[in-house]
């Protein structure tokens, strides 16, 4: 019954969960509540942005062709023909001769085709004095300098912050189509568990990965479901692992630290569906599984707490990205230099916990079952496994979390 | 009536709203609702982590002495005294020439000081040959060597991730103290601002600054609270004003670019409060206005969409963030070449939105009234104030967003 651990290189992981992840259905959401979601169709502009041509500054609107050759000294002057007010028509076009006021953002009444700063002019009973040409277009926003209708505005696969959500408020888009939030089920086993609130008797350790994988997901747009700590018995994984993917749209299964262990959930994933990967080529985190129950991604987590979360970060991120589709995910990678030599062996990719400080990034070497690397840590390095180490003052790029 | 606008230096705009930010009073979450709120205690170790000397992987507990020497020609035997489960006490002490069976995570038994793993052995009746010598400690996780009863596991103002999250489950802080959480008024003014669901008419354009500057208000740990838009009429603004002050943590007022409009938001702060700055040396943004009504922090934002959000990065994310107790916020500033000359005025802080690909960063030039540049970047450049502008190849820090 034992699964064969034949080892893939972390490439071969992601293209698998790549493969494996599906979203869920589309919804629709008002901009209210569309921050951090992930746009599921294209959005065009129902209409020329910002609609009409406007002026940037409060001002004169002219004819350019009126203060040609103004100055200080002879200026030109203009009738002027009252003002425009925010958010109302201009009251009259202008012509040849003539110049309405016009603050900030309000219509260029037609005919004019440029604005003079307030700054510049002088008001002399019903007319303005104008001290300075004004080019062409000179402080105005066009019709359509934003954006013209039917123009993409964003595409589909597009994660939501706070500029999008300004665009599509500005384009009208008020329910907005969206991905789905993808339900991810978190399950820990082992005998050796308990939960957060009890106090652990020797040889037993509280289950901080249900937590931590928990809340990894949810900074990845995701919602997780605790199942809670389930006993290394494998009927009663079973049926939790049953309901988990009846009830989400993957599995998050971590645990099993020990061969036993990982033979066990091995064997459950190959008896619900199929077990694509069992160990990766990176560390820590080997002792990684990677399968499906019927179209559910499920992953298999190692049981440390530090090699769960290098293959959170290394793998199943992109599992998460892909599943709540976003099509450009952020990646915050900054290059460092290495404050000492970080030897690794060929043939695997070895992620290093640094603490990055001024442009200088310094191991934190600590054994897989220890969270405070983690804490003290504020990223990792890769080593690739084609490398076998790198040396002090290298140059080195950190993935920061 | 008119407050005269006395431009400041950006590094004194972020001091004068740091002075004004006011966290709200502190709560308790759960570990499952912790996640990205902020730390308003220390949290220290309940007991030693992992609380027992355990074994890191799977193999035979030994004295180390007892393993002297040994090898695959000759190697050490030693009586093997049953195994230890999972969560469970060892059964027995071992002796000299005696060892346990361990699986990867189990205790530790009393007398036992290192664990050969079982690739290194080979079981020979009721005994186990050892061919390979354990050095004290070897494979074995000591019982605070992740973290020592009342270590300091995590400071004050530390917001919690999903590293930070499994931290706490660790140590049983199952209720966690976190700073609550701010609410920010978010008020629109301007007689051109129609909502997002209407079509606007010559001369309005839609609201997009209230939603772009809620949903940053949320991507910065803050819940936002809308007021809609507001006409430039003094009366209702003061009314929704005073019960946004009433209401929220801090308000935050847009609109009101031309002169008119914003003399009317300063004078109405100043009626209600006191205008600290009136006018920050930052290019767009500068008619930017921070003041604050009691204790209430009140920000007026320019009108133009990315003036606005200029504000929000350079000036409004310090107050959020100490608003929601962040000691040490995380900031995303990658290295990366000009791709052209960006000329800038000396005195004044230019921040340029720029598109960051491969290490190049281009900058997008463009009216401040226009989203489409904000859309497109994905970050933004800063140009000193002593600065007379940037040449192309220059080295330059981008801040993403």
């Amino acid at each position: 019954m034992s699964i064969f651990l034949k080892v893939v290189p972390v490439p071969e992981a992601i293209a698998a969960v790549l493969r494996i992840a599906r979203h869920p259905v589309n919804e629709t959401v008002t901009l209210e509540g569309a921050g951090g979601r992930v746009l599921a169709e294209d959005v065009r502009a129902d209409a020329d942005i910002p609609g009409f041509d406007r002026t940037v500054v409060d001002g004169f609107a002219v004819r350019a062709s009126d203060t040609t050759g103004a100055g200080e000294a002879i200026p030109a002057m203009l009738r002027v023909k009252g003002r425009v007010e925010m958010g109302s028509a201009a009251p009259a076009p202008i012509r040849p001769g003539e110049s309405i006021y016009v603050p900030t953002g309000a219509v260029l009444p037609v005919g004019a085709n440029a604005v003079v700063m307030v700054e510049n002019t002088e008001m002399a009973g019903g007319e303005v004095l104008i001290k300075k040409p004004a080019a062409h277009g000179e402080n105005v926003l066009l019709h359509d300098e934003d954006f013209s209708r039917t123009d993409l505005v964003l595409a589909r696969g597009r994660r939501l912050f706070a500029q999008e959500i300004g665009m599509l408020a500005a384009v009208g888009c008020n329910n907005v189509p969206v991905f789905g939030i993808p339900i991810i089920g978190v399950i820990s086993t082992g005998n050796e568990l308990v939960p957060v609130t009890r106090v652990p008797d020797s040889g037993q350790v509280r289950d901080s990965n249900s937590f931590m994988i928990g809340a990894f997901v949810r900074e990845h747009g995701c919602t997780p479901k605790y199942y809670g700590v389930v006993r290394d018995d494998r009927n009663a994984l079973r049926a939790t692992f049953r309901r988990a993917v009846a009830e989400c749209n993957a599995v998050l299964i971590s645990g099993g630290s020990s061969k036993d262990e990982r033979d066990m959930a091995a064997s459950l994933i190959t008896e619900l569906g199929e077990v694509i990967i069992h160990g990766i080529a990176i560390a820590p985190g080997k002792p990684t599984i990677i399968g499906r129950a019927g179209t559910t991604p499920v992953i298999g987590l190692p049981g440390h707490p530090a090699s769960a979360f290098i293959v959170l970060v290394a793998i199943v991120r992109h599992l998460l990205n892909a599943m709540t589709g976003d099509a450009h995910p952020r990646e915050m990678r900054v290059p460092a230099r290495l404050s000492q030599n970080v030897p690794s062996p060929k043939g695997r990719e070895d992620y290093v916990r640094v603490r990055l400080d001024a442009g200088v990034a310094t191991p934190l070497f600590g054994k897989s079952g220890l969270l405070n690397t983690l804490v003290k840590s504020n990223g990792v390095i890769r080593i690739p496994a084609e490398s076998e180490g790198l040396e002090a003052g290298a140059e080195v790029e950190v993935w920061l979390w």
